[in-house]
């Protein structure tokens, strides 16, 4: 039997949200909580930030007269109740899948989407301009960013802060602190905002000082004049926000609905920047997601009875990539006293928790600040230390100055390991990690390594801590591998050198990465077929092997290089320069993402249409030898 | 008559500075300035942060065991007290230039360089770094980072103080507070700080219960108790970086130098994550830089009785690019009220502080965040504007993210203008902008244009504001052009279309940008010896010119590309791709910034070691044609 929604069966925009009585919003929230349980029971996504953020969302679309006002979700995983709310929860099946829904808010699937999102502590920022916008037009309208207390520790969101707190606009940040990134959030602000929420004296007696005067607001000139009268009182009440500039309100509940209607009613009223502070509990009314919120922020199937995981009809041949690294990591910690562990809010994500557990004073969770991670590995590095700095490769596109900057022009041996390489499938155009091979290889003294396998990563990984190689990257993707006896014993690698899978004649085939695995699918394929093309796997995309080059160049007709990256800048790129330079004459042929931004569906799916799955190969294969 | 200075002449390191009272550094002091007016006066460089740290210099090498204790600088233009006072006097005359000293702190140069740098907000992170080891090896090392005002505005300073203020270490941060960035620093935090300078009763009130705490240090225990005890106290008091979890120390004059004597003594003794809060006046000493702190930032060569600039033998024929820059965008401005500009922190070193004087609130400056200034720009563009954002070349790296994340993905018509692309010069490694065309290139969506002359940087920017093309990045070089008459009627240009500048055989060049100046020159010189290549100017590293390059390898047996920047993945790299796919055979030879690190120089000199001033480029063409 379907389940019955029967307020969310009437609301198909907020205006119809607009109608209800204050007193039966906590019903439509309940039923936003049901509707959500069950479908990301079925169709997996971001499961507990969406359910703490339901009586937000709808106070927000309750209060404000949107899409004219702007509302900026940050990261936007928690945008599912938004979704919902403005026309999609007929589509809300298709959510992550190919041509349906996005996972985020997307410009092009809805004018409430006021802008894209996925990665962290952007809202501020976006928002700031177009309240800037709004204040140059003089057209009264509201702007809203939603940010998480992990979000926060971003320093764009502090950039954010620092510059619109300065600036008069009609600019009003929530800020959702539930204490948690995707692990609990970390770093010293998060022990600030505990101290704010468990302080309650301190908090009554802002807010009376804050709506006495905000009752005044009206008369602008008078306000200020108070704001100046009041000024030595707030110095000494000061809170960090309100160093930035902005005028601070909360801690408030954020299961309150009413409150929350009551409180953001009033602050539409308030001019200037301004911060209201919410506390809200990640996985808010579903007890299993309340208990296991690491779990529980992204948990793929699961009963919606009990919250236990469902597993996946086919079960994965190998260890997840990221397993593969935490656990090497541990094995490779033990032997070498000098290795650290850094990562910027994704213990889990990464696995480094393994590590984390055994060795918690040889990892380091800075918090979502991908800059700072570099730059603190960095300083390890310089002390004697060999950090592991675990980004993923589209969240290091934003430390791609401090990998310049602080780590590749002092040769520090920091090893880079990016996971999430090449297309991540659901989480779509924001979260492809397609750039990093392209904008790792522009920098000089770093070594560019992509392993084809769990055992190639292993190695990888003990080959960049056993010599000094100064700077060391390397980059696979999101998922399982096919090697269940992965955990063979340390081989060292040589720097730079790849090897061959398969010696053929008339095509080489050169793979570099995971990409090998269905490239040599492909090749048998043809091979059985009589036509048995050469495969080599790069390992290195720099330095660059060179000898392969030439004797692959001297003795094929056709080179085909395929990469899970963007056909700019990496593996065909470096090829080409390759042959152009030493005056080969055989015939390339690129094989990657192209040069667009790739949707969301499964990885699979996204391959295909790339071109790099492995029956695309096989018909680029075949068509080369014909 | 050579100037004498007693004192420096018998210190050659912290240990011979050590050896003299306290009452004797003031002297010291006044010494170091007066070879810094000398030096700088003769041979440019930074000069007002150097001269406004002076005291806190040698108060730090005074007090602290450098190069055992580490000392961070950001930035590291304030670091050439430093320089003299560890063993680089003798050899300060060679600053900046070729072979000479680096104009900041770099790792090779000296052991007390503790960290090389270049880029604004880097030093907390990597003092944090050092720190962090010291305490695992528990060798009481000291680790003091000195950062300004300015650098704190760039995000990943906050995400170091909130990582640090979370970690027990040896930290010391000093802020040098002296109200500046290159231009007047901006943003909340700056009226923060100004709030916390002029209230003099709670600095005392908070200094004393610091100092009282302190003598009880050595006793951990007891000091935990007290501070348990004095919570309520911090949390009324609770500024900025107590929130961050620093203990907040300050403000204190940074011209006293017996004050800082004291102070620094007392906190070497005090354990956690802390920070000085100091003030300090850019310029102090030097009447002419004290008056205007901008232009005395980095004046040129000056007189350094008058503080007079003195203009070079010879003269520019054109103007400054920035200023061509800087005009059109006002002239662009007045026509098309969707314009906008946004600079971090860098309207003069930019010259959008043109606009900025007629337009105020179409400008902003929004403080050293370079992230924010992209993801901000994103905004104002949602909201209909059409935001110009200026950022140097190599900051630029910064806000890759933001580029792809925020700008690329989202279509949006934001218009980088990369400043200082290319070679920069006496700057050095940090701050050349090799990088750009690299990286834009591999952004799906962007357009990456580069002028060679004004009249074209003139018409980019026009072409780009015409009609949405979504982004547009153009970059062009520091320094001047060569046009006197370069104020011609704008003129739009053909996204994607070269030109060719002069129509030949067998060699075809295709330059691109300002590198196309040197190599017209060459070009011509060939001519006139009856070699005639053909030489195109590219305008368009993407989308490529691809007819173009059909009719050129059509015809030519040879194409030499020339960019000022990175031969890996720019127009050499795209050439590369379009002959091998294209099955072209033609030779190809690809002139740019070699894959390593270039060190500092004149433009010129760094031009010829990287092979792309006019006689090397004479030289390749005339080897390539016999």
């Amino acid at each position: 039997m379907k389940p019955h929604y029967p307020y969310l069966e009437k609301i198909d925009s907020p205006d119809d949200l607009k109608k209800l009585q204050v007193s039966e919003l906590q019903a439509v929230c309940d039923e936003i909580r049901a509707f959500l349980i069950d479908a990301l029971s079925k169709n997996p996504g971001h499961f507990g930030a969406s359910l703490g953020v339901v009586e937000l969302t709808v106070a927000i679309h309750y209060v404000f007269d949107t899409p004219y006002d702007k509302l900026v979700w940050d990261v936007g995983h928690q945008a599912y109740a938004h979704k919902i709310l403005t026309g999609r929860r007929d589509r809300f099946e298709t959510n992550r899948k190919l041509g349906g829904l996005c996972g985020f808010p997307k410009m092009d699937e809805s004018p409430y989407d006021s802008f894209g999102v996925g990665h962290s502590s952007t809202s501020i920022s976006a928002a700031l301009g177009m309240a800037v916008v709004s204040g140059i037009k003089q057209d009264h309208r509201q702007v809203v960013a939603v940010i998480g207390d992990g979000s926060l520790t971003g320093g764009m969101a502090f950039e954010a802060l620092n510059n619109g707190g300065h600036i008069p606009s009609n600019l009003l940040v929530i800020l959702n602190d539930n204490d948690m990134a995707i692990d609990k959030n970390t770093g010293a602000i998060r022990d600030y905002l505990l101290s704010i929420t468990t302080s309650r004296a301190y908090n009554r007696m802002k807010e009376e000082v804050w709506w006495i005067t905000a009752r005044w607001l009206s008369v602008r000139k008078i306000f200020q004049k108070i704001r100046q009268a009041t000024k030595t009182y707030f110095l000494k009440q000061s809170n960090l926000f309100e160093s930035f500039g902005f005028r601070y309100f909360g801690p408030i509940d954020g299961h309150d609905i009413e409150q929350l209607v009551s409180v953001l009613r009033k602050l539409k009223k308030i001019d200037g920047p301004k911060l209201l502070h919410v506390s809200t509990i990640k996985g808010r009314g579903y007890k299993p997601a309340e208990i296991d919120q690491t779990r529980f922020h992204a948990p793929g199937k699961f009963d919606a009875q009990t919250g236990q995981g469902l597993k996946p009809v086919v079960a994965a041949p190998g260890p997840r990539y990221q397993d593969v690294f935490g656990q090497t990591l541990l094995e490779l910690a033990k032997q070498n006293p000098a290795i650290m562990g850094v990562t910027p809010a994704m213990p889990s994500g990464c696995s480094m928790n393994i590590m984390m557990k055994e060795m918690p004073n040889r990892c380091f969770d800075v918090g979502i600040a991908e800059q700072h991670a570099v730059t603190f590995s960095a300083g390890l590095a310089v002390a004697g230390m060999i950090p592991f700095c675990n980004i993923y490769s589209s969240f290091m596109q934003r430390a791609y100055d401090s990998i310049i900057h602080d780590v590749a022009l002092q040769k520090l041996q920091v090893v880079f390991c990016l996971d999430r390489g090449g297309l991540v499938g659901e989480d779509g155009a924001t979260h492809h990690g397609v750039f990093d091979l392209a904008y790792m290889r522009s920098v000089p003294n770093m070594i560019v390594a992509a392993p084809m396998d769990e055992v190639e990563l292993r190695n990888m990984m003990y080959t960049a801590q056993k010599e000094n190689h100064g700077p060391f990257s390397i980059r696979y993707p999101r998922g399982n591998g096919v090697n269940p006896d992965w955990k063979e014993a340390f081989e060292s690698m040589e720097i730079g050198k790849s090897r061959y899978l398969r010696k053929g004649e008339k095509v080489a085939v050169i793979s570099i990465g995971d990409a090998g695995l269905q490239t040599a699918a492909a090749v048998q394929q043809l091979a059985d077929l009589g036509k048995n093309c050469t495969h080599i796997d790069a390992r290195f995309l720099k330095p660059l092997d060179e000898d392969m080059l030439h004797e692959v160049c001297a003795h094929h007709d056709h080179i085909v290089t395929i990469e899970n990256g963007t056909v700019i800048g990496g593996l065909g790129s470096a090829t080409a320069e390759f042959m152009s330079q030493n005056n080969y004459s055989c015939k390339l042929k690129v094989l990657g993402v192209p040069d667009q931004f790739v949707e969301h569906g499964t990885i699979k799916e996204l391959q295909q249409i790339c071109g790099i799955d492995q029956e695309s190969i096989e018909k680029t294969l075949e068509s080369i030898w014909m």
